[in-house]
């Protein structure tokens, strides 16, 4: 499981970013709280590690007034999917993420790009006692609420809520599993 | 969201125990992990206060060497379920659980009846900081694993696990988001 953490050690986000490179073959069931349906999603997500040259890391960090020496990890992540609404359709798509660690087990998780809408969006993290990644992204009219964990080194968990702006109402909840595919 | 807990205040697990009573609404995405196939089973489960006094009780505590005295708030869950996999088979079943406390956050859970197996089953559970409560239980062939929370009120997810004994693979991952019903 979960190595213990001390110092000399990797921090949690940083074990955390390093065990999720690789490809992934995810099955993600998204329940609709209002409609009752459910879609079915297969995707392939590919997370590496970013280019810590790149231009768009600069210009991410620029965007948030963060300096380099303040950031851990900075990766990628690349998808690929199908959903069972439109067979014919695939959406695909990537995105730069930063995390800005304030302390051991909490900071800033900086995007290139939210998952609702295409601006640039920040999310606060932390690590739970049990080892759960909980991000929180406020968007401009509802909010993101991600629970990701490792269920066994190459099975990854991932709960997402859409939450109303004010918090109180779910407007969807989904579940990814996500398996880990052997590299070519 | 949760209240603070202190001395003269209910417990975690009463709490907990306590936010769940009603008629819920339960949309299940099962995720079979070795074949990538999803099976969606849709249930109404009932949750209630148990008759203390009822010899079913009795006799769970009895087989486990439990005193009244060491429990807590145990309840009963009924269920009526449908899946995608055949519409005209319903699945159905009722539970009856008891809670045992070792401390504020962790005890044992005794159930008069496994989901996997229709042995009584005594698994263990604590809650995380993020107010999860996690439940593991042994079975013969196999343990599961379960998180259970209240994304608001009337909203309660969870995610169940099947892991092999060894608990280095996962058979199963399943996700439920449970609606409560209003009252008639």
């Amino acid at each position: 499981m979960d190595r213990p953490l001390g110092s000399g050690m990797v921090s949690p986000i940083e074990h955390f970013v390093k065990r999720s490179f690789g490809t992934w073959r995810a099955q993600r069931s998204g329940h609709n709280l209002a409609f009752r349906h459910v879609e079915e999603v297969e995707s392939e997500i590919r997370i590496a590690p970013a280019d810590q040259q790149s231009p768009q890391l600069a210009e991410l960090l620029a965007l948030n007034q963060v300096k380099t020496s303040q950031i851990c990890c900075p990766f990628s992540v690349t998808w690929q999917g199908t959903s069972d609404w439109d067979e014919n359709a695939t959406s695909s798509g990537d995105c730069l993420l930063v995390p800005v660690p304030d302390t051991e087990t909490t900071g800033r998780l900086l995007r290139s790009q939210g998952y609702t809408e295409t601006i640039p969006a920040v999310g606060r993290y932390h690590f739970s006692d049990d080892h759960i990644f909980v991000l929180i992204t406020p968007y401009e009219r509802a909010s993101a609420e991600e629970r990701v964990w490792f269920a066994t080194d190459d099975l990854r968990l991932r709960v997402a809520l859409m939450r109303t702006s004010s918090g109180r109402g779910v407007l969807q909840a989904s579940f990814s599993s996500e398996i880990r595919q052997l590299e070519d």
